[in-house]
C-alpha cells in the first residue's frame, strides 16, 4: 500500500482529536478507528464510523429502555443463543463504514452483496491513479484441473515471469493511453466516461462501504471461505480482525457456528447415525451421489 | 407518556456519562440521545444511536481519506446539489436508531417500510402492558366523504363520547382476558403466543428501529405528509425534529427539494407554460381529467 | 374457509380459460393456480402467478442463449450444487404470487420477512369482515416450561372451554362495535383507520404477497420448522406443497440441504470426530455449554 | 450485433412453440419474448420472461379474488390515480427477466440497482468472448466543461481517429495476452479468475436480471436521462420500448407523471406563484442560487 504523507497527516489529524459523546463507545473499534490495514500491493481497509457493540446486540433483543445489558456471561449465552437459532435481527443492529481500496475485479465480486451502502469513486468525474493489483509470485496459479471455478498448482518460475511481464506491460500501456485520450492536447480531451473504458480491471478504485453486522458476517462466511478467490479473501480476512476487535462475542459466536461449523445435508446426517451406531458405511451404501461422499468424508476428516 | 421512575432512572443513568471517541460526533443529535419524545398519550420516540453528520455526507460523496470536508458554504452546496440530483447514496452513510413506542395499528403501517432493521417487543416471549391508545377528543373524525381513506369532519360530542367509551371499554375487557387466559389457576396458563390475539390494535407495542438517512428521509416524506393518518404522522413529526438538529444543511435540503417541493406532471408542466405565456388555461383545454386539474389548482394554491 | 359463491365463480372463471403463451410452463404449478388451499379455519393460500421451472435456474446459472438445460440429469445434479453450496442467485429467478387470507396476529409474523412485495387489504378504505380466527380444540396448549415463547401441555376440558368462550365472545362484542362505530347514525360514521383498532389480532385480513424462490425457500425454512408458531407453520406448510409441484428439482434439494440438514457448531464437529474414533464423549468432556449438548444429542437422535 | 446462426436457431425454437397457460398474458410482451433488441455494436436486450400486465396491478391495488379489474376507463384511472401519488406496491406486482449484454463499464453502473436479481456470466468458470465495445464515431465527445461528468463537443477527426485507434488496439492486445495466459502451452494455464484482470473495461459481459416494475421504472426514470451516460441510457431506452408494449397504461402514466414531469422546489414553487400573480420574478429577487435559478428557467423553457 502506498499511502501520501498528505492522507498519512490527514489520519493522523482525525485520530489526534477525541470529542465527548453519550453513545455506546467499543474500546477495541477505537482503536482501529481510521488507520489502513493493508491489503495485496496497493490495496486497504479503514474503520471510517461504527455503530454499536455486543451490548447493543443484547438491548435490541431485550429491546430495554436501559443499557439492556445483564451480567456479562448472560449477556455472552444470549448472544450465543441468538447466533445459534438464526435470530439475526438484533445483529442487524450494530453498523461499520469502511473505506476500501480494492482491484475493479474484487470490487465486482464484492457488489453481488446487495445490502449495504456504497459510494464509488467516480471515474466519470475523476482521473483514477495509476495503480494496479499485480499479483506476488506466489499467488500465480494454474486453472484448477478439479474445480472449474478455482486455482491449482503454481506457476512454473518461467510461465510466471511471461505472466507479470504481460499484466505489468498491458497496465502500464493502458494506463498511459488513458492519460493520453483525456489529455487531448489542444482541446479538451476525451470525456473521462469513456476513457475509463480502456482500463483493465486490475486497476484499483475505492469505495466508502456501509453494512450491518448480520450482513457483514454473510459476507465473510462466503469470502474469507477457502472456496472464495483468494483476492477478495484478504480484504474479508483483514475484516475479521476488526469485528474480532469490534464485538468479540458476536465473534467468538460467529466463529463457533458459522465459520467452523458444519452442515450435513438429511443424507449424512442418516449415515451419521449409522456409523455412531457401529455400522459400517461406504460410498455405496450412503445414498449419497460420489461426489457428495467426497464432501462428505472431507467434512469428517477436518 | 407514562414513564416509569426505573425508566427515567436508566435513562438519566445513560446521559450522565459521556465517553471519549473519536468518531465523527453531532452537538445536536448528543442533546437528544436516549430522552423520549412523548407521542400520542403513551408513546414516544428515543434516540438510542446515530452515525454520521453533514460532513459524512460530504466526506461519502468525495470518498476521501480525511474528513472530505471543505468550507461550511462548500459543504451545504455539495448536500443541495445531491438533494437536487437524486444522488441518494450519500445520505445512506448516515444511519439512526430509534426506540419507539407505538400503538399496533401504526406499527403495521410503518413496517411496510422495508429498507430498516426492527426489533419489536416479543408477544410471544413476554407479557405486554396494559396500554392502549385512546384518541383525545379532536382527534376524532368522520370518515371523508371526498376521500375514501381518510377523515372529514370531527364527530358531534355525543357521537365522540359514545366512541369513547366503546374503545375504553373494550380494550379494559380485552386486556382482563388476555390476563385472566395467562394466568392460569393452577396450570401454566394458556401459551402467550395465543394469548395475545385477543388483544385489540390499539394496544402498544414498542421497537428498537434502524434505519439510514436516505429511507429515513422517503420514510419522512410519506409519513409528515398530510394524506398520512394521524397517528402515524405525530411520529414522523417526531421524528423530523430529531434530523434537523442531526443534520441541518440535509434537512434544509429535504425540505426545499421533497417536503416543500411539487412535482408537476407533464401535462400541468404544459399548462404552466402556457399561463406563463399569458394564455387563459382552463379545466376544459388543459387536458387534464377533472381530479387532476383539481390538484393542479390546489398546488398552485398552496 | 368460507369462500363464497360468487368467489368460487370468479376462481372457476379463470381456471376455465386458458391461453397461449411462449413463456416456460411448469404443469405442477398450472394445477395449483387460482385454487385455493384451506388453512385454520378461514384462511388460504392461493397462487395467482409464477414465473419460471427447475430449467429456469439452471438456465440462469448457465446464462444461456435458449433453453439453457441439458439432460435431465444433468439439470437435477447442477440443482443439487447450486443449494449445497449456496449459490442463492440462480433460485432468484423464479417468482411467485400468492394471495392469502391469515389473521393479523400471523401476518405481523409474515411481514418481518423483508425481501418481498406486498398488497394488503386496506382497513383505511374498505371495512373488514366478520371473520375471526377461533383455535380449534386441540391447538389450545398452555405457555412451554422450557422454552419462554413456545407452548407445552394441552390445556384441561374445562380451561379450553373457558379459553375459546372468551375469544369468541370478545370477537364479536369488538366487531359490533366496530360496526356501530362507523356507520354512525345519521352521519358519516367513525373513519374506519380509527374504528378499526378495536379490532382484535385474530381478526382476518388478506394480502397479494410476491417473492423469489430463493427468499421463499428462506421463509418456509423458518417458518414450517418445529419451533415457529402453530400458527404460520400451518401455511408454510401449504406453501412446501406448492412448490414441490413447482419446482421438483429444488425442492428435493432443499429438502436435503436445508430442511432436512443439520448444522453442528465448531465443538460440535470435534466431538463427531472423536466419536467416530472411538472416544466416549461425555457432556463433561464436551467443551460444550449443558444446552448445547443437549441440542446436540437431539440432533444426532434425530 | 453479432448473433451466431446456433444463437439464432435457438430463439427461433423457443418463439416456435406456444404452450397453454392459465396465467395473465401480455400480448404486447409475447411479441417481445426472446427476441433480442440490439444495443450498442455487440450488445443486446432479450425478453426472457415476464409476469402479470397493467390488470395485475388493478388486482393487486384491490387485492380481488378474481380478475380484480373493471371496466378499461376504471382500470387506466386507477393505474394513474397509484402513480401519481407514489403508491409504489401494485407496481411491484408485475416481474420481468431480461438477458442482457453488455460492456463490463455499464455493467458497472447498472449493478448499483440492487433491488433486482443478478446472474452474471462468471470469468472465473468461463473463458470471455473476443468482443469490445468500440465507440461509434459520432460518441466520441470530449469532457464537458460545464458537468464535471459529462461530455461536451464532439472530437475532431482527427482526435477520433487517435482515439479508437487506441481503443482497438488496446482491447485486441489485452485480448491476445488473456488468451496467451489461460492456454499456457503444456500446462494448465493461468487460472481464469487471474488471467481476467487483463482485460479492459469494455469488454462485454452478460446477465440475466429480474427486476419487478417499479423498480425497473425508478432505473429508467435515472437511466433513461438526458444526464445519464450515453451507453446506459441506450439501453434504458430499449427497455422503454419493451415496457410500453407490456402494461400500455402503467407506461403512460410514467411518462405523464415521472419521465416527463418537474419537480419544482419550495422556492421554485413560490416564485411560480408570483409570477401567475403578475410579478416580474428575477434571479435576484427569487431567493434561489445561481445555479438553482438557471435550473428552473431550463424547467420553464422545457
Amino acid at each position: 500500500m502506498t499511502m501520501t504523507p498528505e492522507q498519512q497527516a490527514e489520519i493522523d489529524e482525525q485520530r489526534a482529536a477525541p470529542r465527548e459523546t453519550l453513545r455506546t463507545v467499543s474500546e477495541g473499534m477505537e482503536k482501529h478507528l481510521y488507520s489502513a490495514i493493508p491489503v495485496l500491493d496497493h490495496g486497504f481497509v479503514r474503520v471510517i464510523d461504527y455503530m454499536g457493540d455486543d451490548a447493543a446486540i443484547c438491548q435490541a433483543a431485550r429491546v430495554s429502555y436501559g443499557k439492556g445489558t445483564k451480567s456479562v456471561q448472560n449477556d455472552e449465552g444470549l448472544i450465543r443463543y441468538l447466533m445459534r437459532h438464526w435470530h439475526s435481527t438484533p445483529f442487524e443492529m450494530c453498523e461499520v463504514k469502511l473505506h476500501v481500496k480494492l482491484p475493479v475485479f474484487v470490487a465486482r465480486q464484492w457488489i453481488r452483496h446487495r445490502t449495504a451502502n456504497v459510494n464509488e469513486y467516480s471515474a466519470r468525474y475523476s482521473i483514477l491513479d495509476r495503480e494496479f493489483y499485480i499479483p506476488a509470485r506466489e499467488a500465480l496459479a494454474a486453472q484448477s484441473s478439479v474445480n472449474n471455478q478455482g486455482r491449482g498448482e503454481g506457476l512454473t518460475d518461467e510461465e510466471a515471469a511471461r505472466v507479470l511481464d504481460i499484466l505489468k506491460g498491458d497496465a502500464a500501456r493502458c494506463y498511459d493511453h488513458y492519460e493520453e485520450m483525456i489529455s487531448g492536447d489542444g482541446q479538451a480531451g476525451l470525456a473521462r466516461e469513456l476513457a475509463r473504458m480502456n482500463l483493465p480491471a486490475n486497476i484499483y478504485t475505492q469505495w466508502y462501504w456501509k453494512v450491518d453486522l448480520h450482513n457483514l458476517m454473510h459476507f465473510l462466511r462466503l469470502r474469507a471461505d477457502a472456496h472464495a478467490q483468494y483476492e477478495i479473501r484478504v480484504y474479508a480476512d483483514a475484516i475479521c480482525q476488526v469485528v474480532a476487535d469490534w464485538v468479540p462475542f458476536a465473534w467468538k459466536a460467529f466463529e463457533d457456528y458459522r465459520m467452523g461449523a458444519v452442515t450435513f445435508s438429511a443424507q449424512m446426517v442418516a449415515c451419521l447415525r449409522r456409523m455412531l451406531a457401529g455400522e459400517e458405511v461406504t460410498a455405496e451404501n450412503s445414498g449419497m451421489s460420489a461426489r457428495e461422499w467426497r464432501e462428505f468424508e472431507a467434512a469428517l476428516r477436518g
